[in-house]
């Protein structure tokens, strides 16, 4: 009787795939705002050209999405946001995986899972961070990383973990003193990689790769700078084209850039991003019986294009930078009396004489610092100078830190696409993909 | 012979209206970016329900629209971005009704005019400010504000005006000392309406209304609060039932609010602009051959829910506010040693003893000012502080005094509605409804 019923049901969900989209690939824009968008449509462009080229945002776009958490007066953070994308609940700030009265709820990579789809998690960020996590964890505090990553390879479906092919950064939290979960995975059969060159010696799921020791470095100052787009094409072949997939991509990154009110490494960010999802095109192109839904969970940094009264947005200005703020001013430190010539290299952007005053000014007080914590404390007002530079020329504003709680935009394609045309909420997401799992 | 060929153009005229919509209500908020469609979501929500209600806006989302001017460099201005949705070029900021090469262009309401439409305009600004004046003038600066005006009366269609309803401000620029136009627009056969009261008394097309010198009180200063709605109501009134018309209508000071940073001014703003689209959707809804089309020009302001590293946005702040930051500062000068009750009043927000010092300090300031211009200036600096104290309060952020450069949304219902779907220029708009003109 009960094989009768399991035949049934895999009869009725054969049906069911029969018009509906087989695999998903869902990519989460971590803090791409809506202003992220239309800067990076003028950073991307071609300056040969007089008209102003569309962006593959663009081209797929379809409405807006809210983001507000279940306390409507909070802006959201990234795991309450991940988490009503993921199961479709409004949630507090910090919940993984769990609703208000912190009990697990079930995500659409679990759900895909029970619905015998191959499952797969790509990341920038450490593997085990809030928007991932959220998809495949249930913990209260997006904080508790080691229980996460244990959730990975504890928490099982038919004897096996959840997610069958992980790769992103996060190597510290799986490889730790008193558990190692690396060991653990590969004594399950995943196979496993630990740095970008080995990425391409994995050759079948299930497979493991961390990356970096927490978040990859950014686009901006590593090689490859399309790294989101390799780690995307890696679990792409990974994945077996005789059962379906549901493929998690997120671009983290861009909203650390945010928090940084690093202009140039969000839109670094924002290439890698867009070449990625290219990719996914053309991948779907040939398997075209794939939803791919693109969102983001926040804004971040309250972006701007133009400030103080000033009516431009300078995007040839973002374009010339060639590192984070971060590097900057480390190249700047390391080149000594040298650092105006080093500036100009790492910026195209000219130097009067304010700016050489606070220059000279803040590298002597590095120089001169007695202890490590004057030493940072130096080195973090370098850096912020350095965008402050960086965002006077390029006539870009930043009202925060943290993240805002204005919507963001929503892109699909496939079959189902429509569905996500005109305005919802971010647990819409989730129950509209939920639909196409029946 | 040209008789025959008039006919035959009016016969395919008539034979394309019959499957595109006769009427045409074009809705541009000035100012109304992104943010501040969701930062109204929250101001205008229950508070009574858990639950975040929808608005108007989000119900007619459909997509988003770019709005640089022809130098992608550059933030666009209102001039520039009324005259790429009024004629459907690229043109430079500053430029009414012009292309780049300073050439007068065809706008919607020209087009429809000579198609037979019926024609109005309604603005809270003055009537020949940038966004109204684009429609129906061609000037090479926004600022030449007296001649837009007189091109209203002395350009021409069929030796009539080319709109037949004008509502909005702008007494002073038709009433002047060497032309009175209003008297030259009565002799033409129009009512007159000079204040809101009047607005009744107007009974029949054509008829001008100026109901104030330049524009229109902020909606949160006076009653009717509504007074958009009150205005697109009675051009819906005067526009007769048996010829096609084409209607813009201006929310002009969600802009002006957004330029002084003053949040609550802003929403409500924005209040108007909704009570006036659910007018709208209600009078279209008797009169389903109407397609609506509601957009921006650009952001102002840089506004962001939430600031300053806070992951808050605290609408119920902004909804206590009574009074524009101009008429707070007023109130809190004619309140003399009664100014924090004064101030309790009119924002509800609590002062701590810094805020208290701050006052106390600005309005001795303004008490003792030698000059008129130090008093002004003490003024605004007092009327900044307003602002401060509703923005700390209520987490808002802003990055600028003038506009942004960020995609905005577009909203639309009625037939062909669905053509405004996914992003698109500001360009494009005029082009599709072209379309409906042909
Ligand atoms: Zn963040
Ligand atoms: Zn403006």
């Amino acid at each position: 009787m009960k094989t009768l019923v399991a035949l049934a049901l895999l009869i009725g969900a054969v049906g069911a795939w029969a018009d509906k989209p087989k695999n998903i690939i869902f990519v989460i824009g971590d803090g791409m705002g809506m202003e992220y968008l239309t800067a990076y449509r003028h950073y991307s462009d071609n300056p040969a050209t007089p008209e102003l080229d569309s962006t593959w945002f663009d081209q797929h776009l379809l409405g807006t999405v809210s983001t507000h958490p279940i306390d409507i007066t909070d802006v959201t953070d990234s795991a309450s946001s991940a988490t009503a994308m993921a199961a479709g609940v409004k949630t507090y700030n910090g919940a993984i995986g769990v609703n208000a009265n912190r009990e697990p709820v079930e995500t659409l990579l679990e759900r895909a899972k029970k619905r015998g789809y191959q499952t797969a998690m790509v990341a920038t960020s450490q593997i085990n961070h809030a928007t991932p996590a959220s998809f495949s964890a249930h913990v209260e505090s997006r904080n508790q990383y080691d229980d996460i990553a244990d959730q990975y390879l504890d928490r099982r479906f038919n004897g096996k973990p959840w997610v069958d092919i992980l790769i992103g950064g996060g190597r510290k939290y799986f490889e730790r003193e008193e558990r190692n979960l690396v060991h653990e995975f590969q004594s399950l059969g995943y196979q496993y990689a630990d740095n970008f060159d080995e990425l391409n010696d994995l050759t079948s799921s299930p497979a493991l790769a961390l990356l970096a020791d927490k978040g990859l470095p950014f686009a901006i100052d590593e090689k490859p700078h399309n790294r989101l787009e390799v780690m995307t094409q890696k679990a792409l072949e990974l994945l077996s084209p005789d059962r379906p997939f549901f493929l998690l991509v997120e671009a983290s990154q861009i909203d650390w850039c945010g928090h940084a009110n690093d202009i140039a490494c969000a839109m670094a960010e924002m290439t890698d991003t867009e070449m990625t999802l290219k990719f996914i095109s053309e991948y779907v192109a040939k398997r075209p019986n794939t939803l791919v839904v693109v969102t983001a969970d926040h804004s971040t940094g309250g972006l701007s294009m133009g400030a103080d009264r000033q009516y431009l947005w300078r995007a040839e200005v973002v374009r010339n930078i060639q590192a984070s703020s971060g590097v900057i001013a480390q190249a700047l430190i390391d080149s000594g009396d040298a650092w105006q010539g080093r500036w100009q290299e790492l910026t195209g952007i000219p130097l009067n004489e304010k700016a050489i005053e606070v220059g000279q000014n803040l590298l002597g007080v590095v120089a001169n610092a007695a202890t490590t914590k004057e030493r940072n404390e130096a080195v973090s007002q370098l850096e912020q100078a350095v965008r402050h530079g960086i965002d006077l020329a390029s006539v870009t504003g930043w009202t925060t830190g943290g993240h805002t709680g204005g919507d963001v935009a929503v892109m699909a394609l496939g079959p189902g696409a429509e569905s996500f045309a005109g305005h919802q909420d971010n647990t819409d997401l989730a129950k509209k993909l939920f639909e196409v799992l029946q």
